[in-house]
């Protein structure tokens, strides 16, 4: 269990031009003034809870020890979709039970999970539409505070798990997909260097000669920074993240290549 | 008077791509440097002083007590237009006189208005442009400091004060008004719980029973919460903030109904 | 050299979609947990380093002595442009070595610049496309910590400096640029008030008396307020940094004259 330090972490499709995001962490540090607030983004598109559960795959790890991130991308508020408290070796997660937290439990190898039951975390509310002030931050503040784990709810084990889609082996070519396009246009796979790895030995090829094919376009090597990249043709490489990646040098390869998420990439 | 603790909120029309609102910050942790700041929003369309005072309205009353609220949207910036000092028996708020703390006239009880007139606590500056960083953002870092009220200038009545639109009875039927349209889409009226309750009153309907219309659709009974819209028609509930609200259930109201801020809705 | 506090702000072409600025503050947060973090801004469009180095200038003086200002536009991720510590009488800057930090070099009287080399202060990462978190934010961080400038590389002089353009005299008309465009559409230019009284003298005018000239409008005049314009016409002014700015009241005047950045003004 985490110890209880004060990092919050808030990811929403609530947007920045509202007031719900401010009325969340003023709830927050009602509750625990020294709380130390940091927005993941706001800008997930309404409703999209897989594009929220990958933005915080990609950042959560980045945190310390203790934080507690709290995802609201919550098409169900309102209803009997449970709320839940999850503790890992290093962090605490408050969301729906919607599956935004997909790939922490497949990543974390101590997973608890909790229904987040108990009423005294909770704001009175004249309404049903608004859990993210009335519920997710309080019960992200009390956690800051130090309250138990334990005090919020019972441990459950069916939680709502998304498929998180796999690169698979179609003959001698490893097909993936295009899990996030970024502000650049950068399309990201799910494709890993372990893999890619893989890939060179059934293939036989050497890294920087395996090719990529995205969208009718067939990418010859990966290149080792964006600045390979010809600025004209997209280009192939290992992001930060560990993840494929096909770009176009200070442009987009999303318009280029009219791509988007969803998309098949193959390596061949 | 609230006890000066030192978080600070922010809420002006200066968007996020330009300097303007980090410029308030460091003057502020200039000042005070364990000041706790937050944006409320940034995203107040240019010069809408009244989407800044419901905004604020909807949001200032979950932050802690001694809150500094400081709102800067002010098309008569560099005129002789007032600079307020407002304190209330929890909240400081500091703003132009030009009508955008009116919900906060009405709401709070006890409040206090001065001019802030006193020249040590601003900045000195080429211009007479940008009184966001020069005089509102380090007239609230000194309130964070200890500074009392009094010291900012003397005490005035004849504050501007927006008309807030309330809901009239004509004949049966109750009419209000959208005075909000959210990120989402969600049409927002000035219609509360109690007058919705005095309306079935008066209709002899009961809460189920009631029908809300909008541009020239009506809806038949209010529902617990979106997911019981059918996402096709749009429903109505209550929502978290108490105000009547129509929405499509993960849709947009307002393009459904082609409706925007000031547009009719009526309770039947 | 700057006392070690602990504000640290971030400027950066990473928008407000993607995991990226949270990264970036989790890093900083894990390495000083007391950090302040404050956001410049992250909507430089892509790759316009000329654009961030006016942010910065417009905005780091208004910070507390012991900032840590981080930039983060950077189009040669992952290549051998160098990363750079730049400690000033008041400040740190880090930033890649672009001409990012033109500005600081013209204004600050100290400046001394530094290569990063110290590994120690850079995370492991798979790729090379995110030297934002792995790179600049923990040396932004240990700088909080208090580590000495000196561990982190040697002293360099061949740093990139970009042209910042001056206003030039052309018979007696003085000719200026737009050097940035804000949200509401104001022009602002490189020229000064002193400039503007150096222009008052050889012209023979007075203040108010000296023409404004930009996209073939001519305007006679400066006024001290926005609301001296009329709303229809554009007026001039000396903003609040000290620029001679175009604008339209309560309008947009990049909109109005079809201007934009680098377009010439002149004063006549």
């Amino acid at each position: 269990m985490p110890t209880a330090i004060s990092v919050v972490t808030l990811l929403t499709d609530f947007g920045d031009r509202d007031y719900f995001v401010a009325s969340m962490k003023g709830v927050i540090l009602g509750i625990n003034p020294q709380a130390r607030i940091v927005d993941l983004t706001h800008q997930v598109p309404p409703q999209q809870v897989e594009e929220a559960a990958y933005l915080l795959k990609a950042s959560y790890k980045y945190f310390p020890d203790g934080t507690v991130h709290v995802a609201v991308v919550d098409p169900g508020v309102g209803t009997t979709r449970r709320p839940l408290l999850i503790t890992t070796s290093r962090y605490f997660f408050v969301a729906p039970d919607n599956g935004i937290l997909s790939y922490i439990y497949e990543e974390e190898l101590s997973v608890e999970v909790r229904q987040i039951e108990n009423r005294q975390y909770r704001l009175d509310s004249p309404g049903t539409t608004f859990d993210g002030r009335d519920l997710f931050a309080p019960a992200a503040a009390w956690l800051t505070r130090g309250q138990a784990p334990g005090s919020y709810g019972r441990l459950i084990r069916d939680y709502v798990r998304l498929k998180i889609p796999q690169p698979e082996w179609e003959d001698k070519v490893l097909a993936g997909l295009v899990v996030y396009v970024d502000r650049f246009g950068n399309l990201i796979s799910n494709i890993t260097p372990l893999q890619l790895q893989e890939a060179q030995r059934v293939i036989r090829k050497s890294s920087s000669d395996v090719s990529v094919r995205i969208g009718g376009v067939t990418i010859d090597g990966l290149v080792p920074s964006y600045s390979h990249g010809s600025g004209e043709t997209p280009g192939a490489l290992i992001n930060s993240n560990g993840q494929l990646e096909v770009f176009v040098r200070n442009g987009s390869a999303a318009k280029l290549l009219k791509a988007r998420r969803g998309d098949r990439i193959e390596v061949l």
